[in-house]
C-alpha cells in the first residue's frame, strides 16, 4: 500500500507501466489482404527482387542508346522497328545495331535493349504495326533511361519490413508485390472493459434520479478498437468488493488487458487498489498521474498483464486510457515506435491557468481566423462529456508551466 | 472529348468532381455502440438535460452554502450531519438550517443544499456514520460550489451533433449519455474496385517475364477502408474494349463508385477513357492532373457517381486515389469537412527539383535530429511501391515552387 501516495508524471509513470508490461502477444499468420492495421511479428524479406524483369517506364522505343547518341531533331537517329513486346508476355525480340522495338509503359525491355526513346521524341517513317519500319530517334537517350531495373524496388533477400511494424495499405501492397499473401502478425490484444458502480445503467434503462448511464464502457471500446484491439465489456458491476474480485479475476484471466472504470470516490478508490493488488503481482504500480484531469488513475500489473483503474469521470476517462491503455494494447502487439499522432500548432484564444507539476488536458476548438490557426479551450468539469464531443482535439500545458497566455502558441493533438 | 486534353491542378480538378459529384446515399439506422467512423445523417438534439440532476463533484458534505458563511480553519462553521446520500439514489433527505448529509463524488444532492463542502476541509466532532454528528467546516463554499448543475453539460433540446458528424468514441459517449442507443447514419458506400492489364497477375499467382502482381487492388481496398467505405474487389479484367465495358457495367450498377486501375500507357488510358464515357453522362470530365506522380488520372462521374480511372503505377495510384478517392468516399455520406490529417512541419534534408504549375508529392521519411525533425525525401520512379513503404509520409511542392533548397520548411501528411 506504499504505492498508495505514489503520484507520477506521465512520462515517469509510463516508463514504470512499461517496466513491468512484459507481456507480449503470440503470432498468428493470417491473409495480407486483411492484415490493414496489424503488427508484423517477424521481420520479413524479399523473396525475390523487384521487378523481376527489366520495365519500360514510358511508350515508345526499346533501343541501344549507343545507337541514339548524338540524335537530335536536326540530325535525328534512323533505327529500324523490328517487333513489338506485348503486355504481360517475355520480350522475345533479339535487337541488332541499329534496331529498336516497340515497347508499352511497364512492358519488358528485350535483353539487347539498354534505354528507351519516349514516342515524342520520335517520328514513324514507315507505317506502325508492320515491320520493319523506320524510325527517327530526335534525342539521344543514355544507358538505362527510361527502364526500370531488375532489383530497383526491392532487392533479393533485403530486409522489406521489420517486426513490429504497423501495416498500411501501402505495406500490404509490398507484400503483395512479391507474392507475400500470408503474413505472421501479432495477435490482437483483448481488452476487458469493466463499469463498476451502484449509480451506473445501462444506457439502454433510464437513468432516474441519482443514477447515470454507463458510457465509458462504449468510449474506452472505441478507443480500443481504434488503437488496434479487440474489447471485450463485461458490463457493470455492483460497488461489492468480493463481486469485484470475482469478476475482475475472470475477467482477467480470459483477456489480455482489464480496465476498470470505476468512480471517484474515494472509497471506491480503495476498494479498486484492493482488488487490483488481490488479483496477484507486482499488482499497483501507481495510485495517481500528475496530470488534471485523470489524477485518481490507479495503474496496475498482474502476471504481465495491464489492470487499469479509471476515474468514473468520462473526460478524465478518455484521456488517461489515452495515456496508458493505447499505448498498452501498442506494445504488447510489438508496436515499439507509436504511430505519429497528428498535432498542430495554434494560438491558444484566451489564458490559461495551470500549476507547476502537472500536466493539464484542455479539449479545444480549432478556428481558422485571420490570424491563423486558434485553439479555443472548452472549460468544464471532467464530468462533461460534452466538452470532448465540442472539441477538435486536446491541448497540453507542460508540466513545467503554470498556464498559458492569450496568443501564445501551443499544440492541439487531433482526435483520431 | 474536348476534356480529353483537360489537366487541371488539383484543387480545380476536385471541385469540377464535386459539381457533379451529386450521390448521397440513404440513411441506416444502426447501434451508436457500433457506430465508430460513420457519419450522421442528420442533426441530433438532446432528449434531456445532462446531468439529469445536480451532482457532487468531490466526496464531502451537502451544505447551504450560507451556513459556512465567513467559516475559516481559526473560526469554523458548525454543522450538524443528519444523514448520507448513497450512490445510485435519490437524494431524499431534507437539510434544515446548519444541517449537512455526507456525499460522495458523482452523488446526487438535496434539494435543500446548495454547495459541496469537501471532506479534507472539514473536521468530524462525532463518531462518522451515527447521525446525527457534528462536523467543523473549516472553509466557507460559495453557492453551486463543487456541484454540477442540471444541464451544465447539455441542455433538453440542444444540438448535440450536426448532420454529416463524423463520430468518434467521445461521440458515440455524448449519445450513450443521453439514452440514444441507436442513431441514423449514411450508409457506407460500396467501392468497386477493378484492376486490368494483360501484365497484371493475381498476388497468389507467380509473375513470370513480362507479368506483374496486382497489388493496387489492395492498397486501394486499404485506402477505401481507412476512409469508411467498402471495397469490393472485381479482380482483373483483360485489356479488351467490350471486357472492359461490360464489367465496368456491371461494378457500377451494383456499386456507389468505380475504381480502375489500369496501365499508364497511351493505348490503354485511351481505353478507359472510352469505357467511362460509354457508361453514361456525363462520362470523363478530366483527363490528367498537373501532379506528380499521377498526371494520367481520368476523373469521371457517370448518373453522379464517381468513376476514376487511376494510372498502373502504384504509387501514383495511391496518391491519386488519396486525391479524389478518399475525399468522394466521405463526400458521399455528408460529410463536408473532412477530418483534419495529421501534418507535421519539417525540415527538407536536400534540394528538390520540381517544375512551377504543377504540385509535386515526394514521400520522405522523418528523422529526429539535434536540429529538429528532418524530412528525407525518398526518390524513386512512381512505380516503385517501396519508397512509399519506407516513407513515413508525402510532402508536398506546391503548385506555384520550382522546387525546395534543403534546410527549406515544409509540411509533412502522414499516412493514416
Amino acid at each position: 500500500m506504499a504505492e498508495f501516495f505514489n503520484v507520477l508524471p506521465p512520462d515517469e509513470a509510463r516508463a514504470l507501466l512499461f517496466h513491468h508490461l512484459t507481456q507480449t502477444l503470440p503470432p498468428e499468420t493470417i491473409l495480407t489482404e486483411g492484415a490493414l492495421g496489424r503488427v508484423t511479428a517477424e521481420a520479413l524479406y524479399a523473396p525475390h527482387a523487384l521487378p523481376t524483369f527489366r520495365r519500360s517506364t514510358m511508350d515508345g522505343f526499346a533501343v541501344r542508346a549507343a545507337d541514339t547518341f548524338g540524335a537530335s531533331a536536326s540530325l535525328p537517329a534512323f533505327l529500324t522497328v523490328v517487333g513489338e513486346v506485348g503486355m504481360g508476355v517475355a520480350a522475345d525480340v533479339s535487337l541488332a545495331v541499329g534496331e529498336a522495338a516497340v515497347v508499352h509503359t511497364g512492358g519488358m525491355i528485350p535483353e539487347t535493349a539498354d534505354a528507351v526513346v519516349q514516342v515524342e521524341w520520335t517520328q514513324a517513317m514507315g507505317q506502325p504495326g508492320q515491320f520493319p519500319y523506320e524510325v527517327e530517334a530526335l534525342k539521344a537517350v543514355a544507358g538505362g533511361q527510361n527502364v526500370l531495373q531488375v532489383g530497383e524496388d526491392v532487392r533479393q533477400g533485403d530486409e522489406i519490413l521489420p517486426a513490429g511494424h504497423l501495416l498500411r495499405p501501402q505495406d500490404l501492397g509490398g507484400l503483395l508485390a512479391l507474392g507475400i499473401t500470408e503474413a505472421a502478425v501479432s495477435r490482437q490484444p483483448r481488452v476487458a472493459v469493466m463499469a463498476t458502480g451502484d449509480e451506473v445503467v445501462a444506457p439502454s434503462e433510464t437513468a432516474g434520479p441519482g443514477r447515470i448511464r454507463d458510457i465509458n464502457s462504449y468510449t474506452i471500446a472505441a478507443q480500443i478498437r481504434q488503437a488496434g484491439g479487440i474489447p471485450v465489456l463485461q458490463g457493470i458491476v455492483p460497488d461489492k468488493l468480493e463481486a469485484l474480485k470475482t469478476a475482475a479475476a475472470a475477467a482477467l484471466a480470459e483477456n489480455d488487458m482489464l480496465v476498470m472504470s470505476a468512480g471517484s470516490s474515494v472509497s471506491v478508490r480503495d476498494m479498486t487498489v484492493q482488488v487490483i493488488d488481490g488479483l496477484g503481482k507486482p499488482g499497483v504500480l501507481l495510485h495517481g498521474v500528475a496530470t488534471r484531469p485523470g489524477k485518481p488513475t490507479i495503474v496496475g500489473v498482474v502476471g504481465g498483464k495491464l489492470v487499469l483503474g479509471l476515474p468514473g469521470n468520462p473526460v478524465s476517462a478518455m484521456i488517461q486510457f489515452d495515456m496508458f491503455g493505447v499505448p498498452a494494447v501498442w506494445r504488447v502487439q510489438g508496436l515499439h515506435s507509436p504511430p505519429r499522432r497528428g498535432i498542430v500548432k495554434a494560438k491558444v484564444s484566451q489564458n490559461i491557468a495551470s500549476e507547476s507539476g502537472r500536466e493539464d488536458y484542455v479539449p479545444a476548438r480549432l478556428e481558422e481566423t485571420a490570424d491563423g490557426l486558434t485553439a479555443v479551450p472548452i472549460f468544464g468539469k471532467s464530468n462533461l462529456i460534452y466538452t470532448l464531443v465540442n472539441a477538435d482535439g486536446i491541448l497540453k500545458v507542460p508540466i513545467n508551466k503554470s498556464g498559458l497566455e492569450a496568443g501564445e502558441v501551443v499544440e492541439v493533438r487531433l482526435f483520431d
